[in-house]
């Protein structure tokens, strides 16, 4: 697998942090309702060039008032409004496809890459969590192959509908354009029944760039057919490999070059000037959980298992490394972890130490976090990451001074904004009914921004 | 029924302005899809000092290449933007009850409300046109009594969901908030299954200013109930006062001060220096319609009536008058019109000098638009209007350089902003769950606007 020109960046701003005690570790406890410190972290991630800013989502209030609520702001609300702040940056933002509808959400995300200039970015996830469903109603949650069906034909309808306006279709000479570039859908599905168009034109991009998260096997195959930017759970540089190729593959296979799937899994880097102080700061964030055992704690969850059942200096069982019935943490995450378990042959305590909310942990000097992503992209496991910031802005704006320079010697990293859109940027193709070269709506000329 | 203070005013900023060919009366012709353009109008409005920018809505493509669409961009996405782009000013937005979720829409414009610093306002409407309804389902529309029934109860479940956190739920201190502080909802109603609480706290106004347009019976009912802002359209000053003063006569039996509810409806102002060159102007828009009857057929569209079976020059007959069975036009738009022909025995060549796209023209010098706005807000008519230009940003710029100096000399208009939230400009309650002295959420502390 040969390696892109370079790894890409996205980095993860939501709520106070990535740790679910960042609220209390930062300053004030409740800046994730503010739209200054948004502001705040979207510039310093502009200013090291980050190509994306993402927000997971999640339409529900975690109801524990020791821990930051995840998710609060509106995704869709929060990056419109960063999008006049801040210029060039990707805004990539998660919204469901089991409680949105494909008209509205297709318009919303047109209007946002309009406004924008090209830079939304869509995670389409498959909800399941019965919290969330309790606030859209009483029907029980469908199982995974339905909501999997749904979420192939939200993504259809979504595509036909940024597709129903030729780049060209405004004109603006007599007509304001020409009936034959707008195409109605009449779409009847088992789920949807839309007849569009769409009544915002074709952005700059084409349509916005699709990310998906989903570690099911029905989360691959959509992201073979539809992925752009994969956000995934991978602990080991060999099942990060492994992960990449196939999922490549299984795009070849639909159809679509593999330079049109770029993989992204979440990393959670903890930066210390020397390995001892990143090992603080890595000490201080376990223990604010309250707890020593968290970590423990935290990896018992993602693997449906009791913690006392864990036997923190041996591997895990070849039983613990099982699929429980009825389970209930996501697949990828616990995927991730058995694959790391067993590639590895890490104990349960050593498994623990790289894991942080599901994510890969990376704890070490600038240059050793450098290394570390510039390493897995070197060998082409994987095109980039997304960065979790254990705390916000903090981690963040240590990442962007003291990491950034380093990749930027090392691996190619930019220094400026060179491509005007995201789909650009990320060197992703164009949709077929809107080639690069032509014609788009006009959008941002004559900005105030730099 | 006593005069405010001072008459209110907001303005449509939909599409290239009100008036169906504004497209090419002003430049360039696809300024409906530029986020600059709107940034501007939104300054020239903030310059002026105008209570609110206001967005009607319709989530489909109105496919009429000769016609702006007057909706494209979706109200959510282009506000969020703009409340970063401009400060002080309102932000009211159309949002269709039947084609959104009530928690999805009560959590995005809360998120709108917290990062504008209280500065949303949400105008409730029960969409009909089945063009809409074709892009959200084949499901045959409701009827009216259904929708309005659904339109009620989609109202009580946003305000519900809006007071489910304590103003001083965020404490940040051992805990990130106190969980009494919360109220789960549990709403089982006829439409909708809400758990809740909402995932966003209270805005510094308590919750978006709700504002309601449905000129039926249950429309009307429905603003006596729950609405603060009144769009209408009222074409004479003695129907105007008929209905403000029928609607808060309703609003204080349903138990709110006839203050809390402030009726702005809509006016088309064309602006001259001198009465001559204001008629240039309008005779302008109406020959830029193709046809010089353009403004009958208009009107007869409006009454649901032939423009054939018009006489000109004779006064609208007692069967012209009564509403058609299985009529198309809002019911509004149709009293006006009659109340107006009643109350002042107008021809049917009058009638339609006095209305632009329903609502209220007036053509004159700055002094007569001034004198038109002031005489009918000093005798207690109405609270203000919402003006609609006829071409944007044009007639919005002659409006605010030429007739708001006036306002403030001869009716009080402010020249600067001296209230923080919407809800206090427009002097209307807080929610009791929100009283005014309450600590509320943070929000735009530490802006760099002005």
């Amino acid at each position: 697998m040969s390696a892109p020109s370079r790894p890409f960046l996205t980095v993860g701003v939501n709520s106070t942090g990535y740790h679910g005690q960042s609220w209390k570790m930062g300053s004030p406890p409740d800046r994730f309702l503010d739209i200054g410190y948004y502001r705040r972290i979207a510039e310093i991630a502009h200013e090291a060039v980050f190509d994306g800013l993402f927000l997971s989502d999640h339409p529900a209030l975690q109801e524990d008032g020791t821990s930051r609520p995840l998710h609060s702001l509106d995704p869709l609300i929060l990056f419109s409004a960063l999008a006049e702040a801040v210029p060039d940056i990707g805004l990539i933002l998660t919204a469901s496809t089991a409680f949105n509808s494909p008209y509205n959400l297709a318009r919303r995300l047109a209007t946002l890459d309009l406004i924008s200039g090209g830079r939304a970015g869509w995670n389409a996830v498959s909800s399941f969590n019965p919290r969330v469903a309790a606030n859209f109603g009483t029907a029980p949650i469908a199982d995974h192959d339905v909501r999997y069906r749904r979420t192939e034909e939200f993504l259809q309808v979504v595509k036909r509908l940024w597709g129903s306006w030729r780049p060209d279709a405004v004109v603006g000479d007599g007509l304001l354009w020409t009936s034959d570039a707008i195409t109605q859908l009449n779409h009847h599905g088992e789920f949807f029944d839309v007849r569009g168009p769409l009544n915002v034109p074709v952005s700059p991009q084409g349509h916005p760039v699709i990310a998906q998260a989903g570690g099911s096997q029905q989360g691959r195959r959509i992201a073979a057919l539809y992925g752009e930017i994969i956000y995934t759970a991978q602990l080991g540089k060999a099942s990060a490999a492994r992960f990449t190729a196939g999922i490549k593959a299984a795009a070849r296979q639909a159809g679509r070059p593999p330079e049109a799937v770029k993989v992204l899994p979440g990393l959670v880097p903890i930066v210390g000037s020397t390995a001892a102080e990143a090992e603080r700061r890595y000490q201080q964030l376990v223990a604010s959980g309250g707890v020593t055992e968290d970590e423990i704690v935290t990896l018992a969850r993602r693997l449906d298992l009791d913690p006392e059942s864990l036997d923190l200096d041996a591997p895990l069982t070849e039983e613990q490394k099982q699929p429980k019935p009825g389970r209930v943490a996501p697949e990828g995450f616990f995927n991730a972890i058995v694959d790391l378990a067993q590639d590895e042959g890490l104990t349960v305590r050593q498994l623990a130490r790289r894991v942080e909310g599901g994510h890969r942990l990376v704890v070490g000097t600038p240059d050793e976090v450098a290394e570390a992503i510039a390493d897995w992209w070197r060998d082409g496991a994987v095109d980039g990451f997304t960065l979790q910031p254990a705390v916000l802005p903090d981690d963040l704006t240590v990442f962007a001074d003291e990491v950034v320079p380093l990749l930027r010697k090392h691996a190619g990293f930019p220094s400026r904004y060179a491509e005007p859109t995201l789909r650009e940027r990320f060197d992703l193709p164009f949709p077929t009914f809107a080639p690069r070269t032509q014609k788009f709506a006009r959008s941002t000329e004559g900005r105030s921004h730099d």
